[in-house]
């Protein structure tokens, strides 16, 4: 079974390149190949499927298992390795995900950022509180198709996001909630960590990034807000781009090694 | 560049292949390979590289770049490798290290168990104490190469090992130590988890399951005692075989995928 390895901002994917669709995996097997001692290693799994005449889809699966819908980081990652393995021309690729089909545009230059469209944001309902350290942080609730609640702090140098923050209302999130903890370093650029629910502290979280430029905006008031945002994260840096309708990321997308399965 | 990558009960390396001693690597670029990440990920690499006719010498490094001198776990993986990419013929294979020259017993069967000579135990100086939780449990100092402090415990389950235990007194270990805590199971048979010094708690480690069944030995009188050892790690199992002046490791190697590195 070949595969490819690769990374966006340090979240990291292993690639099955599969065009007719043969491979049944099931959340054992996935689980296996994402298992950082025993298999390749990575956060998810991206099975990459024809779809139509033209056309791909990305099977995206957790490091448990799991189906999961969509994910910035890895769609730019699979995006990249279409056009490396000559599956797409660079340029506005449109490919299927669980969550629908979402725009990306790959340069032709191997090393520039890619941009996917992350589809639009929701401000949503009542402020929200984030509870760390003993303090709590006013938090703003934004979906990107999962829930996010993003609290401004003056730094992220101290907190301890080894165990998950408390977000009160809790019925305001039934699903749980991944949390964004971030700090404004001026008036266009985000620093940023992130907790992502069922998972713990993540070294990029691409709706996150999104998640948190939304919120930000709205801080500002969005009529006088930049439309473009800086967001650094532990892993790497990303651009987010908030539109009348849609917000799109851009970042890196590295293929980092490919080969065959030995075992 | 071609690498491996493979494992000894979750013990996990990437091999790179340079017969001609040719690569020349920095701490950083080993450490960037090691990436679990953005690089391939693992423990520790395994260069390959060629000495004199039909020889192999084995520049073990750690995940950080620093130089190590040997690993009971990576040895055995590297000969595997060895036998399966066909540079050496299944049997007693003598490699170099920078610990001196290793043998090691490689089956045909790739699924078999490799055996590899540790060099010779010494049971060493005054008993130890391991603080632990705020207990006080009694450790048998044994070198092998490197030093181990052996602790009997009466139960794994609950020790907390995110930190390094406290090992008195440290004039005994000038350089720190290796902590093994062990259950006894059976007769010949042990249960045990490792704190390597500089690293933490780890899946296994192949001087640590030599150096408690030579401290196991010691506590039921030598005489008496099985020389054959099940030792069961959490990243599985292995087995031990002290004898009078050497200590055979055997145990799990698995190649897991190879490839090329793209970036």
């Amino acid at each position: 079974m070949r595969f490819v390895k690769g990374h966006g901002t340090g979240n990291d994917f292993v690639l099955l390149p599969d065009p007719e669709d043969r491979l049944r995996l099931d959340a054992a097997q996935v689980a296996a190949l994402c298992d950082r001692r025993t298999g390749i290693g990575a956060d998810g799994l991206l099975r990459v499927v024809r779809r139509g005449a033209d056309g791909w889809f990305m099977d995206y699966r957790n490091a448990d298992g799991s189906v999961a819908e969509m994910c910035g980081n890895g769609v730019r990652v699979y995006a990249r390795y279409l056009v490396h393995a000559g599956l797409a021309e660079p340029g506005r690729l449109l490919l299927g995900t669980r969550a629908g089909e979402r725009e990306v545009i790959v340069p032709a230059d191997p090393a520039a950022d890619i941009t996917v469209d992350m589809g639009p944001p929701a401000l949503g309902g009542d402020p929200a509180t984030v509870l760390l350290d003993g303090r709590a942080h006013p938090a703003t609730p934004v979906s990107m198709g999962n829930p996010h609640a993003v609290a401004l702090v003056g730094s992220l140098a101290d907190l301890d996001l080894t165990r998950a923050p408390t977000v009160t209302p809790a019925t305001a999130f039934p699903d749980g909630v991944n949390v964004e903890l971030v700090e404004l370093v001026g008036p266009a650029h985000l620093r940023m960590r992130v907790h992502e629910r069922g998972v713990g502290e993540t070294s990029s979280c691409g709706t996150g990034a999104c998640a948190a430029a939304v919120a930000a905006r709205s801080w500002l008031g969005d009529a006088q807000a930049p439309e473009e945002w800086l967001v650094d994260l532990p892993g790497g840096r990303l651009r987010v781009q908030v539109q009348a309708d849609r917000v799109l990321l851009s970042g890196p997308a590295v293929l980092v090694a490919e080969g065959e399965l030995l075992s």
